[in-house]
């Protein structure tokens, strides 16, 4: 098998275990409230390119981290992307009706739904960490669910959308935008990675390593989704697209331009890949998910 | 002193270390997002009456639990009650304007800012409740962050949420009103109490009756609750009164009438002081807890 093969069959086993382990972890359809947890259901399966559940294996793997664990820790960070997805879809927010190619949650069902959807996410991803005996260690188990309170929070992704809604029609600087991505997309994508190391036991040196790989996969993700929302077409992304512009907001592309922000992907790239050379080919699912979040913007 | 008096004391203690606990473990207004950190603090300080902090100390008070301890869980679950308020109050809710005297903050701040507001306190509550050490054994602080995530989600407060906005206009009997509030009260109150005796190292034997306690005295709240509603005024409640009765929603008078309600209260406070029997007078401040929440209603 080539290469590129055996890293496609290996992503589609990661994303199709990821949807039964999230299938396990979500309530059953006929448990009151029959309708929140249909809605909880329809929110989180069935879609998305798990990215985060992708990244956490990758991770994981290169400590040789159990695969349950794995399933559990990806579940987690999958779920709080989805309560942030679902509540950025309200009226409210952005104000969407296509998601993963279906109707939002507030289209389907309604706004209060919605809400309580992604409330009742969120709690669950924190009650899903706090797995009895997911890791050896009680103590590191403490200190990844504070890891992923703080990136899910106001220091984290929480915040960078706080400060995403304040720029719209606002002139910003790059940093400022870098800023804004850091937290409302790196942090999760930072968690997500870190989780899945913890999962393998890795020591402060490695983690160390890998929260610089994700802080440069973490921007690397938002300039290639950048790209995307101006290159491709609404069926292609299954939202919509053209969005920023429409709504006014800043992005790689608007303060760069095209060819700059593929430049700035490209060079994120090669730090990423950099921040990952002492891990040897142990690191190999994460070096090749890096060029595959590349590939989807050229 | 008047074991009244002595009773007042103490509550204002709480009630003060509470406020300085929660203004210590809140982001300061000056780091960034500051807006949403200003709605955060807004939301949360300076009001309230603090009944799971009060709750969480008094089940501490029987095993002798760590000030310390007992302030950083009885944060946690306040930031839990505040962040429901926060959403219960955003117009595709209760859609309410006043809430402990103030406005309420979609209404100072924006609906998207409120939003933000209780998302990143769920968060919060999680991170505060892993702080490194809290108690000494891990795996014990690990079971405490499943139950917060337990009773804050689908299958607790999340869910009583829904189930009440499905109730609203409805015929309910009163074993379908007892099931919403076991859940959209009753569940936090119950994690209030037993992560307070999880501070002092309670044994399974002493939780399981502390959780009938807990259990008691979530219903008692409600049914107090909604005895003020139907009697107190919108200054004394720092909340619009009437407002189950003009919205429609069933409630205890409603179903039962007023003087049957007060009847129940009484009977639900004799449980619940019956469930601390074998505490003696360790279980002191729950005993006179229970009388205060009933003392409101009369």
């Amino acid at each position: 098998m080539t290469p590129a093969n055996d890293f496609s069959v290996w992503m589609q086993s990661i994303q199709a275990r990821t949807e039964t382990a999230l299938d396990h972890r979500l309530p059953a359809k006929t448990i009151v409230p029959t309708r929140l947890h249909d809605a909880m259901r329809y929110a989180t399966l069935g879609g998305g390119k798990r990215v985060r559940p992708l990244l956490a294996h990758a991770a994981g793997s290169v400590f040789n981290a159990p695969a349950e664990a794995l399933d559990t820790v990806a579940s987690a960070v999958e779920m709080i992307h989805v309560y942030s997805l679902v509540h950025d879809d309200l009226p409210c927010m952005d104000d969407d009706v296509l998601r993963r190619g279906k109707p939002t949650v507030h289209i389907e069902f309604d706004e209060a739904t919605a809400m309580l959807v992604g409330d009742a996410l969120q709690a669950l991803a924190f009650q899903v960490l706090a797995t009895p005996s997911l890791v050896s260690d009680s103590q590191r188990q403490v200190s990844m669910l504070a890891l992923l309170g703080q990136a899910s929070g106001s220091r984290g992704m929480a915040g960078g959308q706080a400060v995403d809604l304040d720029s719209v029609g606002q002139q910003i600087t790059l940093e400022a935008l870098e800023f804004m991505h850091i937290h409302k997309t790196g942090a999760l994508i930072r968690a997500a990675v870190l989780l899945g190391a913890h999962c393998g036991n890795a020591d402060t040196t490695e983690l160390s390593k890998l929260a610089h790989y994700a802080n440069r996969v973490g921007l690397l993700f938002q300039v290639v989704d950048d790209i995307l929302d101006t290159e491709a077409d609404t069926a292609t992304l299954g939202k919509t697209a053209g969005k920023d512009e429409a709504q006014n907001k800043p992005t790689y592309v608007s303060l760069l331009g095209l060819s700059r922000a593929k430049a700035l992907a490209t060079e994120l790239r090669d730090e990423a890949h950099a921040a990952l050379v002492d891990f040897g080919d142990r690191a190999q699912r994460l070096h090749q998910l890096t060029d595959f979040i590349v590939a989807r913007s050229f």
